[in-house]
């Protein structure tokens, strides 16, 4: 059976569960007091080349989201999403658990407009009852986004004006950013890290276990920020168990290094894919690909290949995701290809 | 440097890390739907002699002890709790930042005492105006006790009692459950599943590297608990790193093999402290001895072992925590005894 | 100065005051364990013909609509609300406040459609990941709505139809409820009581200093509700002031006989300008008109009315809002229209 | 039947009455921004010699509790109270609904003592595990407190001095203030606006229908407190109703003049009561009384007085309290004396 299903499928990256074996039996304090926290922090701000950046290792995605963006926010204030952000569709409500509303502005390409955003912001300070209204308080994008597309450098600097403009903090979420800055992007690390106020490194989809690097990028950790993790549940005892893994997917450029290749795979796929006829619900560069096929296919389809059903397309088709990932084979994708 | 600091400090038990790594290239679903979670559930259940019970994987103590108290309260409801209870002391406000009030009773010995909390409930119920008051809606206690105690059959049974008279669920939290079973002790994990209405046993602190497996012990696990998990951050998208680790600690009873020697080697250090002359802050039979050490020691002490300070016991003394763990060895407790 | 900006300038209908006055001086018990609060539920169950209905009077609309939202969602639901429904707008986030997402569909016209709420729920379990998702747990409607507009019977009954097929309640803000009962309409309160599950029936807006009465139409008011009440700060120690004044308002049908008045002075103004070429941003049948005006004239208009604005309708017209109410007299409209 | 069940058994005193009635005709913007909000804010500031204060009306107690508390508070901190605090123990977990622990210090007298307040805080800033418990953010104290004891200005001084040692917020609860500014005191309006960061003047029990007047005393009322007002539902569309009732309650210190009567009441009470035998569970100097009555004595006391119960004291006695109010007169504190 193929596994095209999603990018967390399989274990760790083989030189991350070394990592872990070799480190085992080293005793050390717990809830991130420990040297493998200090080194992994320090590897990440070399490779963002931001130096006063403060890194802190969380487990999940959502838990990071729900946390980053609780203890951003003031009270009276939400965080302004796309319609389609992770954080307003399937986070089954963790933002609004925290008492904070998620403020959508509609999705171009599964990407949030500069010049949508500013109207937005416009428009609420504009409201003569605003005060009576939830302030717009920072700024939500994913990238790779959920349908797998990138911002450019120069929408994200677009972006990144408006939200110093209106002083609004902007928050990346880099759930699969391992496949986003190994995409043909002109973004890199540093940009991301010059252009956000806080972005987080996705391990959990790029080759860990779990973790999640979270990145305030210049010195802009809320105050007793570890208190309030701990508050949400959100601190491990073990905090060198997150920490080793960003430890060695930031040693020699190892998260880079895993994650072209699923990159170059998945366009591979859609390249293949697209000869054969297959349309798409959007064009990707990344490691997801969002492929329209007929209903009647899918039966044979399900008895080769885990993927995962996305939504109907229409009254004969089917939107379906095919993810790789660091785990994936050329092989697999061969055999996919010779399938579909 | 000797390592006496606590029970999380190392790595995983070596046969958990193996499993980890001969299992890491299955692909499977996320969120649990897997058959590790199966298998680990159904270990589990057998070992609790409780075949109607729900298993979930979770990853930290507070976090457990948040969404299970957090799923299980109505909103006018809050937890009691001993005044030493972790929820009440050592969990930053998780409890209340979902909303609930931990109402306490003065511990006895680390442990909430049955007549005390039918008291507070006849007394709640007793008050004229207890509908202005928070409901004491379920029990919360640890066991062993955040001061090492462990709670006889019959005490559990007791509270038991309590709670069903008053209609309180019963919980209990195991993060070190591990040296609580192997302890002298007339209380096995069966009896646990047969008192308590929904328990946990920790993984972190019993050679894991991070999981807690949540038990409601006779299908009473709430409606939609998964969505409430990930409405807390509480779901990782590998649910198969929690699960692995339980269904490896939970095969050919690995869990109380890795244990016992702890609890083994505790009382050989209480013991053999005992003989020195040291005085103890209270008794405990399990893996963590808190003693009272001349201030004038510490400086001496701190440059050989690696401890806990607890808190300052009058002008010259202080009460500090040495903990073993599956990972200690004798040798390293012969060295600590000639030490101290 | 004219005054036409709200419904909620003036203070009380002179015979709630009067009533106020009357009883002032005969002590009863507090919190709404009082007589009045008694007699006030009886009238209004006898007016809204459900005799199995709970009355709750609280202070404010906001508050209202958190109360009753917060205390009939379980935690893992959120509330279906049109896009434009106060909850979702002008609440300051308050349903967030208590940890619930407001779910919105597109208003038409104001309103909730029945068709687009099938859909809405439909599309949510139908998706495969619904459990990592807000549930759809109730619905809420306004009635008249926020731009005035009226539900029809027939409208009540397919949006009451969808919400019992998805055992979602039904709730009906009435901020307004006097002037929508009060206009061309075939909706009745004995109507509202049998289509939804919980309504309320404004009073601060239709003739009273503060209050709003909650009404459980089927004895299902939420265990504890007084406990949870107390909870959100919105219990007040005087229970008897916002029941004299339901108490009042539904003695010889007060609250209709004041409402009248505005809604036909409301559509007199209407028809006024309508005559007179202005055009209106939609039709309202009830207290509240939307006109739109040049720019040009809105300086001479606000140094004779008072109005509320509503938004820029281009770059030279803006939307303003026109509110009659019980205290509204038809001298004043007439010179209104004079003015305009 | 004689009424001494409470401070809120009556309406509104008359003056209060006849100003609502006076003024009821008048149009003005809602949501506070009205000529009677500014002048009776100004009234205030004026009584309470505190030119740079703001001042904000609320509805109830609770209410104001919880805003004031939940809008002075880092996320990760709690309000620390005397353990009989009305926060802690009659609001049904209002506080905790904010996602905020209520701190608990042992109570001295009703009141929370400086000394032990100042051992509270530097325990918790002493224990090496703080980053992980709740920080203590603010300090609530009643005055009157619970128990209607009053704190002397020294003792007031102390507390003050403790909270700017350690930058905590000091906020005073004065559902009661009226009482105790006219009871044998040495502590005036003007010192707790000095004294304090924030504290209410309780209306509801004090001659008002409904109504605290929240004071932050040297132009600390947090960002966009409206908004967040608002976000808690405790905002009221007519804010005229609770600024007029502290406009005529300030006007000619009204406020003091109806209050000092009741206190002279209880004290005629109290000594009377004392000269024929009766035990006090304390003693208090403002207008509640807490006595000690046989078991024997209340089914006839019942038939003729209304009182409130407290709790029981020993098997044989129960501690009753009766509460005089502006509404009380010296007849029925007659009367009541000759019937106990």
């Amino acid at each position: 059976m193929l596994f095209f299903e999603n990018d967390y499928g399989y274990g760790a990256h083989p030189k991350v569960l070394e990592y872990l074996a070799q480190t085992n039996m080293e005793p050390v304090s717990g809830y991130g007091n420990d040297k493998f926290t200090a080194s992994a922090a320090e590897k990440i701000k070399a490779a963002a080349d931001c130096p006063d950046a403060q890194v802190y290792f969380l487990t999940g995605g959502t838990q990071t989201n729900m946390v980053v963006i609780d203890t951003l926010l003031r009270p009276y204030e939400g965080v302004v999403a796309s319609s389609c952000g992770h954080v307003n569709t399937h986070e089954a409500g963790a933002i609004e658990s925290t008492g904070h509303k998620v403020l959508t502005v509609p999705h171009k390409n599964g990407k949030l407009d500069a010049d949508d955003l500013r109207e937005y912001v416009q428009t609420f300070y504009a409201d003569a009852s605003h005060d009576h209204m939830v302030f717009p308080g920072m700024v939500y994008i994913s990238h790779p986004s959920e349908y797998g597309t990138l911002y450019t450098k120069n929408e994200l600097e677009r972006l990144s004006a408006v939200c110093r403009e209106f002083s609004m903090p902007l928050f990346l979420d880099g759930a699969r950013l391992g496949y986003g800055l190994t995409a043909d992007t002109d973004v890199t690390l540093a940009d991301i890290a010059k252009l956000t106020d806080v972005f987080y490194i996705g391990g959990t989809k790029c080759g860990a276990l779990c973790g999640e690097a979270v990145v305030f990028t210049h010195g802009n950790m809320p105050k007793q920020f570890v208190t309030m993790v701990k508050r949400r549940g959100a601190m491990i005892a073990k905090g060198r168990l997150n920490a080793l893994q960003f430890d060695a997917l930031f040693t020699d450029g190892l998260y880079e290094k895993i994650c072209a290749p699923a990159v170059k795979l998945a366009i591979k796929l859609r390249d293949g894919l697209k000869a054969k006829g297959y349309r798409f619900a959007l064009e990707s560069p990344t490691n997801q690909q969002f492929i329209i096929v007929e209903n009647s296919r899918l039966p044979e389809l399900q008895s080769k290949v885990v993927y995962s059903f996305i939504e109907k397309y229409d009254a004969e088709h089917t939107v379906i995701r095919l993810a790789t990932s660091w785990a994936t084979t050329e092989e697999q994708v061969d055999e996919l290809l010779s399938i579909l």
